[in-house]
């Protein structure tokens, strides 16, 4: 992978973002944004609200972007007041995403094209992008800069890959499925939607199959996962840095809001709905049509809207059947 | 933008639909299709349901298709059996689209393209379009014929965009998006669904982002509008007609009915579903997997199927959830 | 259309299954897989169900994959442990998918292109597909090989129709569908989901409308099917094996799982989910959002999750929206 590292000093960024610096030497270098538990010393991460003021604490960030009064105690604080927006700025500054390296040719000059692939008329492979032994990759089929695709997958027509995705050996994506596109993340600054830039990747393990026109987000700064032996039916929605485990099975039209977790062996029947930052324990089942809008243990079994447990929710179901006919009984007295 | 105007006479289109002139002069030139309210002297408009005569003595329109029976005062009328399928007949005579212009090369000689834009091999460009400066249109992009983008457009690969749509400044559109395809109008006609030409454009505005796999199709008549600085998730649909205002959040897998309208700062979680022809006020809340089926007041939070105040559906559920063992209780007396 | 036909004995298939034959001579040649219903004397059938015993016994199959211990009095029986996944092997040699024909050129040498087709510049046109008099494909359409267009359809920008796909006289597809992929069939052993090869194919009836981001799934053996005059919204889902009659409408975002079938004149309003295996009456109506759980008689008017006569559903959601009211009552005595 080739990424262009910017680096910026404490002071740089506090004159850029109009902030205070507290406890971290002017000079310090940073070149990279992380989330507080994966940071380092010439990380910036942030702290969006005081009550997580305890998992700053424990984070080996060598700057952190917080509001002007929450207390860190010695930790190196840049204040300012909005540290969300201030965020989404310092990616922009720090992870700058490159221009797309097109040549005139199909398959870039840079790129590493594996023993016995088959590469259609009409599709297009980016720059540095490596793929595996025997990979066939049919008409119209895009694959950006700087991806790594493993041995023997197989892309349908109008499939389109961005940038730095990261696919596993044997697999299949069906017709005008996108796997990478940018993340839904925005900040309200000053009565407009900020867009947070979302700099990280896709990573799709083996032997998965995805089916057609299906959406999967890459992650703000991480990988959006999705684990070997997954089976993506057609419609379905991924959002960014979701992490689906191994073997699960996401029926058609189902959708999975930002980071939230399955474990393995997950069923979501169709149009499914889950809501953001949850998990969903192994082997659970999910009945088609429901919102998931809770964390699930292992091995669930839920139905309905919010979903429960699916005994509940079919005696809550034929107890409202029977409810108008009850009303009326109570009536008359 | 280039269109062919063809006229007809009142008695022309009388001939054609085989209905009776009322108070219209038949040498009048009828030369497009109008609703009721924007029509003018050269306008057909039609009344399909008697019970908006009132609408219809309002209109400036040169010729109203309305019921053989339907009591009209003075105003020019053509009597006819079936008035919506003579307004599709007429929309495809007086509007007729012509075929796309293809060229061999891939950017059309027509086009107009602004200084600095980025056109990858494989993107096409059509007749009479014009981009703005800096625009990026990755692998596979197809721009129709007569569109207008602004500056500083970015098109992922496989995006879409029909003929006519207009996109503001700054506008993103990721991967196997489709904006301007055509709307679901038909009419039944001796057990055919016929169509109803959809004719119209999309307009959308500035700082605007759309998601993966979104469809957003043009007007029957006139436009499809979103407004400026709105952001779309993955896989919305906006049926045609729609009017969805500025700075809205359009979570992903929601669906729009046609003609339904949008204030400000609205907010549709994901899998939202809204019917047609209704009004979301400002600053609205819909709760994820909602249905909403009535307007809706500014800044109203609702939830649920049908989507009510969130605090009546919160309740309800509850109330539901402890449902089958009052049922119990009560048999037991 | 171009298969190559490939012939096992039940010998051969009894060792590379790993089964024992009964009442079934060792040479007898089989060279197709077939649903019991429709097998005659060359093909391979399956009983997954012991409970289906009886329809097995109708069965006119050369050979049945049956578990070991099943009565099916002297029917041929090859007996083994697995026998749906023996079934999913079955088909991959005997209906083995060729590799995709492509040439240099855009438009397939072996291809037949009727008069008066406009293919545009990017489009491409598989091996031994047929296309009626005055087909228009836009830019970047794909239409794999074996294919059958009748006359006069219209493909818009982005459309991917797979392999063996026909669409009979006067179809429009709009942007980005996709027609003819692979079902979303599995079969778990030892802890991995075995694809079932989707080998079968889609037919579309006449003056058929296809929107934007739609999905149509091949079947696993046999047709998807979508009769003449149906018209289909952006973001449909239809899966394999689904059997939809002619003049439906099909509004956006609707889901219908495998092997269901619609009578003619349905209408899925926006939204609805259909579970498989079911059947919905011709005529019938289910409303936006609903969840259709069970077979309906023809002329159904259903509404909710799951969907129940429209004027039930009506009346259990105002009481549940009368309960809390209800149940503070209750409980002050």
């Amino acid at each position: 992978m080739s990424r262009t590292v910017t680096t910026l000093t404490a002071q740089e960024l506090a004159e850029r973002l109009g902030g205070t610096l507290d406890h971290c030497p002017p000079d310090r270098p940073i070149s990279e944004v992380k989330p507080l538990e994966e940071a380092g010393a010439g990380s910036v991460s942030f702290l969006a609200n005081p009550k997580y003021a305890g998992k700053a604490k424990e984070s080996a960030a060598g700057l952190i972007l917080a509001d002007p009064d929450v207390d860190l105690g010695d930790l190196p604080v840049l204040r300012l007041k909005h540290p969300y927006w201030a965020f989404a700025r310092a990616i922009g500054w720090l992870h700058p995403e490159p221009a797309p390296d097109w040549s005139d040719a199909p398959v870039h000059a840079s790129a590493r094209i594996g023993e016995g692939c088959r590469i259609a008329p009409g599709a297009t492979v980016g720059a540095r992008t490596v793929l595996g032994k025997g990979c066939v990759l049919y008409p119209g089929v895009h694959v950006g800069d700087d991806c790594e695709l493993g041995e023997g997958c197989e892309l349908f027509p109008g499939v389109v890959v961005y940038r730095r995705t990261r696919l596993g050996d044997r697999v299949t994506v069906h017709a005008n499925s996108v796997v990478g596109s940018d993340g839904y993340g925005y900040v309200l600054v000053d009565g407009h939607h900020a867009k947070i830039p979302q700099v990280g990747w896709v990573e799709v393990g083996d032997d998965v199959e995805i089916g057609a026109c299906v959406t999967i987000d890459r992650g703000v700064l991480g990988p959006t996962r999705i684990g070997s032996g997954t089976k993506v039916d057609n419609q379905v929605q991924v959002a960014h840095n979701v992490q689906v485990g191994s073997h699960c099975l996401l029926v058609a039209q189902t959708g999975i809001s930002g980071s939230t977790r399955l474990g393995d062996y997950v069923t979501l029947a169709g149009k499914v709905g889950v809501v953001g930052h949850i998990e969903i324990g192994s082997r659970s089942v999910v009945g088609g049509n429901s919102v998931v809008a809770k964390s699930l243990p292992e091995g669930s079994f839920v139905t309905g809207y919010p979903a429960r447990p699916h005994r509940e929710w079919a005696e809550a179901q034929a107890a409202l059947n029977r409810l108008p006919r009850l009303m009326r009984q109570l009536r008359k007295g």
